[in-house]
C-alpha cells in the first residue's frame, strides 16, 4: 500500500502520499479514492485495541502510521440524559480530537522524508502537531498569534518545538506559516488544508458505529471551524453506507458560535459559499473561523447548521461538569446545541473534544 | 452478584458492598474473596471497548458500575524506546488513572444508599471524586491542604463539589476529612482506606495482559505512595496467575522519591514495616505520603523498590515530552526509574500516570 493520493478539485492532477505538495490552483486538495469502511463487525472483534482497527479504512501504510501513533482514538461513549451521548474525545493523547488526524499528518511526514514540519494554530492542532512531530524525532516549527497563553506555549516548547509568535489575529498566523513553508524545506502540517486529516477524524464514526454495536446514530452533532471533525464524519458515513454497513445516513448538524458564524449564515441563506460575516470574539475560539478555507466543502456535506450564544456554551459547559466531564469552552457547544434541540434530532452523539485544563474555567452565570 | 465483600484483616469481621463501614480495628480493610481474573482472551475480543470487559474480575454489580463510569480505562500501551513501553494513562475522563479505582468507589456509595460523599486529596484522587460523585448525582465534600493550586481548587467546585481548605499537612487533610466522616451521614471514598479501589486499578495489568496478546512483560515498574496502583496490580497478577492465563510473576518495581521514600527505605533495611523518614519536599506530589497506611502490605506484595532524584524526575519528564507524551512530574518517576536501570529489568511496562497540564511545567536543567 503507497497510502491516500490526493487530487486537485481544480486541475485534476494527483499527487502521492510521499508527494509533500501541499496546495495546486487554490482550492484545497481533496483525497482521489472513494470512502472506505472497516471490515464488518464481526471480524473487528479481535483487532488491536487502537485505531488500527480500522487500517483497511485509514489507508496508510503502517511502516508510517506504526513509528507516528501515540496512541489517539478508542475514546469512550456514554448516554449523558436526554438523549445524548457523549464521546471523551479529550481522553486522547494531547488530549483532544485533533491527534486522530495529526497522527496521519506526520506519517505523511515521514513517508515524504521531511526533515523538518511548520504548522499554525492558535490550539490544540497546534499543540498535537508539536507532540507527534517529537514521536517521529522532527523538529517543528509552530506559529501561533502572539496572543497565545503562556500555558500553552510552554507545552508546545516542551515537545521540543520552536514556537513563532506572530502578531495579529489567526489568518495573519496563517499567513506568516505559509510564507516560511514556501521560502522551502519544510512539511506543512496542515489540519485544514491536508485531505490526509480527515481520514483520521473518520476513525471517530467508526468508533461509534461500533460501539453502539454497528449502527449510527439519528444524528451527529459536530463542531465547525474549519470542519476537521465535519469532513472526516461525513467521509466515514458515505464508506459504512457504500460498504453497506448501515442502512441510511444519519443526519449531521454542525455547529458554531453565534459570535462567529459564516456557515451557518450561508445555509440559512442557502448560499453554497460561506458568508463573509463581522465576527466578534468567542469563547469558542477553537471554532472561531471567520473564513473557512473549505467553506463549500463544508456546506455541501451537512445537513444543518445551529448557532449557540456564549451564554449557551457556558452553560453548557458547567451542565456538563456537574455530569462529571471538565471540558474546554469550545468542547460544549454540541452538548449546548443538542440541549436547546429539545430532542427533535432524535438519539444524538456530541463530541467532547478538548480538556478542561485546556483553558482556564470562567463560572457560568446563574441560570 | 452482591458485590466485592471487605474483611477486618484484625478480627476477620465481614463487611457487604453495600455496607459503608470504612474501618474496623485499625489496620486497613482487604478484599475477602481470593484474586480473579478476566475471561481468557479468545472471549475478551467481542467485548465492549470498556473495562467492563473484565467484569468477572471487577466483581462489581453492573446496576452500580453502569451509572457511575465515565468511560476509564482502556489506555494505549506504547513501545518508547530502551525496552520500555508506556501505558498512557492520562487518556482518561479526568486526566489521571485514579479514574480505574474511583468509579469503584462510587459505584459502592450507590450500592450503600449515600446521600453524600467525603474524600480528602490535594489532587487526582479528589479531582476524581468530584467528578465521578457528579456523574451518579451525589454531593460531594473535598477536603484538601490549604496550599493547594487554585486551577486544581476550580475544577474540584465546576463539578459542583464543596471544598474544605484545610491548614497544614496532607495528615491534618486526611484527620478533617475522617473527622468529618465520623460525625455520621456520608460515605468516605478513600483511595487509601477502601480496597474495593484496587479491583479497579487492577484492570491497568489485565489491559496490559490483552494488548500484548495475553501474555505480561518481565517487569512492572509502578509509583508507589500509598500503593493503589501497586497493589491493584499485584491483585491482578495473583489473578491471572491463578486462572493459569500467565505462566510466572512479572518483577513488581516500586518507585519513590528519594526525597520521600519510606517504604524504598524499609525494603533496604529488611523490614516489613515502612521506616519513619525525614520526607523532603519534592516535585512527585502524587507519591509524597511519610506514613501510608498500608506500608506493610505493600512490602509484602513488592519484589524491588528504587528511588529517583528530584533531577531525575525532571529530565525524564522532559525526555517524555520530547518524544510527545506531555505528563505531570509524579508522572515521570517510574520513566526515569526505568531508564537508570539500563535495561536490566527486561522488557518494562510504565505508566504515564497524569497529563502534564495538571502541574505546571518546570524546564529540566541542561544534561
Amino acid at each position: 500500500m503507497a497510502g491516500p493520493v490526493r487530487v486537485c478539485p481544480e486541475c485534476g492532477r494527483q499527487f502521492e502520499f510521499s508527494d509533500p505538495a501541499w496546495r495546486c490552483c487554490g482550492v484545497p486538495m481533496r483525497l482521489a479514492a472513494p470512502p472506505a469502511a472497516p471490515v464488518p463487525l464481526g471480524q473487528l472483534a479481535g483487532r488491536p485495541l487502537t485505531t488500527w482497527r480500522y487500517a483497511e479504512a485509514l489507508g496508510v501504510p503502517a511502516r508510517w502510521w506504526q513509528p507516528a501513533t501515540l496512541g489517539e482514538g478508542i475514546t469512550p461513549l456514554l448516554p449523558a440524559g436526554d438523549g445524548i451521548s457523549v464521546k471523551v474525545e479529550y481522553a486522547s493523547p494531547t488530549l483532544s480530537f485533533k491527534d486522530r488526524g495529526v497522527v496521519l499528518l506526520l506519517a505523511q511526514a515521514l513517508a515524504a522524508g521531511a526533515s523538518r514540519v511548520i504548522a499554525d494554530s492558535s490550539g490544540n492542532a497546534g499543540t498535537a502537531v508539536a507532540a507527534y512531530s517529537a514521536r517521529v524525532g522532527l523538529p517543528a516549527e509552530i506559529f501561533v498569534p502572539s496572543s497565545t497563553s503562556p500555558k500553552k506555549i510552554a507545552q508546545v516548547r516542551a515537545h521540543g518545538a520552536v514556537v513563532n509568535l506572530v502578531p495579529g489575529n489567526r489568518e495573519a498566523t496563517a499567513a506568516a506559516a505559509i510564507s516560511a513553508v514556501e521560502s522551502g524545506g519544510a512539511f506543512y502540517a496542515s489540519h485544514v488544508y491536508n485531505p490526509v486529516f480527515h481520514l483520521g477524524t473518520a476513525t471517530y464514526a467508526f468508533e461509534v458505529w461500533e460501539q453502539l454495536g454497528g449502527r449510527l446514530p439519528d444524528t451527529f452533532v459536530l463542531p465547525v471551524g474549519n470542519g476537521t471533525l465535519v469532513l472526516g464524519v461525513t467521509r466515514a458515513v458515505a464508506g459504512l453506507l457504500a460498504a453497506g454497513l448501515i442502512p441510511s445516513a444519519p443526519r449531521i448538524v454542525a455547529v458554531q458560535a453565534a459570535n462567529c458564524a459564516p456557515l451557518a449564515a450561508a445555509w440559512r441563506a442557502g448560499s453554497s459559499m460561506p458568508l463573509a460575516v463581522d465576527a466578534s470574539p468567542t469563547i469558542a475560539e477553537g471554532i472561531a473561523i471567520a473564513a473557512p478555507a473549505r467553506g463549500a466543502e463544508i456546506l455541501a456535506a451537512v445537513d444543518e447548521f445551529a448557532t449557540v450564544t456564549e451564554e449557551q456554551v457556558l452553560a453548557g459547559r458547567s451542565e456538563l461538569a456537574r455530569k462529571g466531564w471538565y471540558v474546554e469552552d469550545t468542547a460544549a457547544v454540541c452538548w449546548a446545541a443538542a440541549r436547546a434541540a429539545g430532542g427533535s434530532w432524535g438519539e444524538v452523539v456530541v463530541p467532547l473534544s478538548g480538556a478542561g485544563l485546556k483553558t482556564g474555567w470562567t463560572p457560568a452565570s446563574p441560570a
